[in-house]
């Protein structure tokens, strides 16, 4: 990462698909990885190495890694949820495994089925399946903005589980704002925290538009030196909670912002419009993003001609 | 306006309505101006005293300005295109008038049918008009983002147009994204040099959300001293340019965020979200405000329970 650039990684074909009750066909998946690729995404968390039974819109998981051209400088990330998940992502030829836990032991429970230390533990056994194998490691902490459970999660319970993802050897870290309750002042002031144990190159901040507040997040995160964000096409991607809420931020939108601000994203962002457009003719419904309806600000009109 | 509390001015009754299809009946206009009254606003912008052949969702500013309970602390606000619409305002007794001109003179002949120069000129008309009559006044610099046939505009542009509406007398100031084309670090610098001529109590921003960026705007705005927010319930409005686009940036999305930051608005949010989802009955679609959907973030969930 140079001066101020933004790395943008895309979740769109695992964070978003996984809610869509359709099933986009694998061939479509890998046509859309394939295309993301080339707008010049250097990060793709692909799909999720999960139960097909728990999530059977991504069971095609090593399918999809199979078909993907693999583009030179592109991180190819695959979610995975407990060893057996990380020996399938092994086999797939993955660049790179996302280990997800939540700072919530109630919504840990809830979407794990064991405690946070208990997945943390689950994480060390992962580890010691990849050594040697030169796949490189994320770890999320979900719900680090609030819990839809338990509400407010302290600050401190956050960064001490970033701690010990470090002390396993994990090499990147997300704080993700799992179902948008995180707020611009409370960013600011967690990544400014968070950046004094992760590097701004490994931190990487995960937010949801659930409230409408994902770019000011954005914004506020850059503001306190991150550089990193996840973001989905079309802003696909949901909250179980909250029927109708849009889900991830946009990438596109995101992308947008950054250029008209002068920040760098390395990416095609007329190519993402178009693939973002073509995105309800894979999930059979309208995607939230406001760009590829709108245009972008140097869309300019005709000018309207007096009757 | 005390320490760093944020002044939010609803608009939805005027910069909502005006592009709705259908005519929201005039007894369901005053219900809800009313009852947004008494969820604390200090201003709300009520109604247009245009052409009622240019804007026939308005026709009848007049009865609402006479149907409405005047709620003390609550400034009524019309705009006023032309020194008749003035005098119209004046008879419906009014509080304040919004006139507006757009520093782009391809947008303001478009708008207006004349150019800016035009346009304020008239504007020393309506103050000749207003003079001695107690009401207050303000005026809006639309296009002060970037014009949607012209493009950019620049800032010296729109200053010099602030300072043409001071010399008038003009005691309020509004700059407007008039079709959401502003991004944070533009925003940031116009704030910054506007607060040199205009004090924050007297300068207003107006953001669209067209490209999702309203409240990553009011945040750098707020940060380079703005306090001051024209927003919409529901996020009504829109624009002509971009269908299926989203328009104002939303009152109860803002009023969550300010919340959420811990910055005082003087808002009843929850009423304010009951009204909110009540607006899809009075313009017959669905609104993009995003609160009304999620809930507020403190609204916890029920632990599910393990099958």
């Amino acid at each position: 990462m140079t001066g101020d650039a933004m790395l943008i990684q895309e979740v769109a074909t695992r964070d978003g698909f996984q809610i869509e009750p359709v099933f986009v066909e694998t061939a479509d998946k890998v046509a859309l990885i394939d295309a993301l690729a080339a707008t010049g995404f250097s990060r793709i968390e692909v799909s999720s190495f999960v139960s097909p039974k728990a999530v059977p819109a991504l069971a095609d998981a090593a399918e999809v890694f199979a078909g993907i051209k693999r583009r030179p400088g592109t991180v190819y990330v695959a979610l995975v949820p407990n060893p057996k998940g990380a020996e399938r992502a092994l086999a797939a030829k993955v660049d790179e495994v996302n280990l997800v836990a939540s700072v919530s032991e109630t919504h840990n429970r809830a979407n794990m089925g064991m405690t946070p230390a208990a997945s943390i533990e689950g994480f060390g056994r992962i580890m010691e399946t990849l050594k040697g194998s030169g796949l490189s490691t994320n770890a999320t902490v979900a719900t680090a903005f609030g819990c839809p459970f338990e509400g407010d999660q302290p600050a401190d319970k956050v960064l001490a589980q970033v701690e010990r993802y470090l002390a396993l050897g994990i090499e990147g870290v997300t704080l993700a704002d799992t179902t948008g309750m995180a707020n611009p002042r409370q960013v600011e002031a967690l990544v400014a925290r968070a950046l004094a144990l992760v590097p701004a190159g490994r931190l990487t901040l995960h937010f949801h538009n659930t409230r409408g507040l994902g770019l000011a997040n954005v914004l506020a995160a850059y503001g306190a030196g991150a550089r990193r964000f996840d973001a989905a096409l079309g802003g696909l991607g949901g909250c179980p909670f909250a029927p109708g809420a849009t889900g991830n931020i946009c990438t596109e939108d995101l992308a947008n912002m950054a250029e008209e601000m002068g920040i760098a994203t390395g990416l095609d962002l007329e190519a993402l419009i178009g693939l973002s457009r073509d995105l309800p003719r894979l999930v059979g419904h309208d995607v939230p993003g406001q760009v590829a309806k709108a245009g972008r600000p140097s869309d300019l009109h005709p000018i309207p001609q007096a009757a």
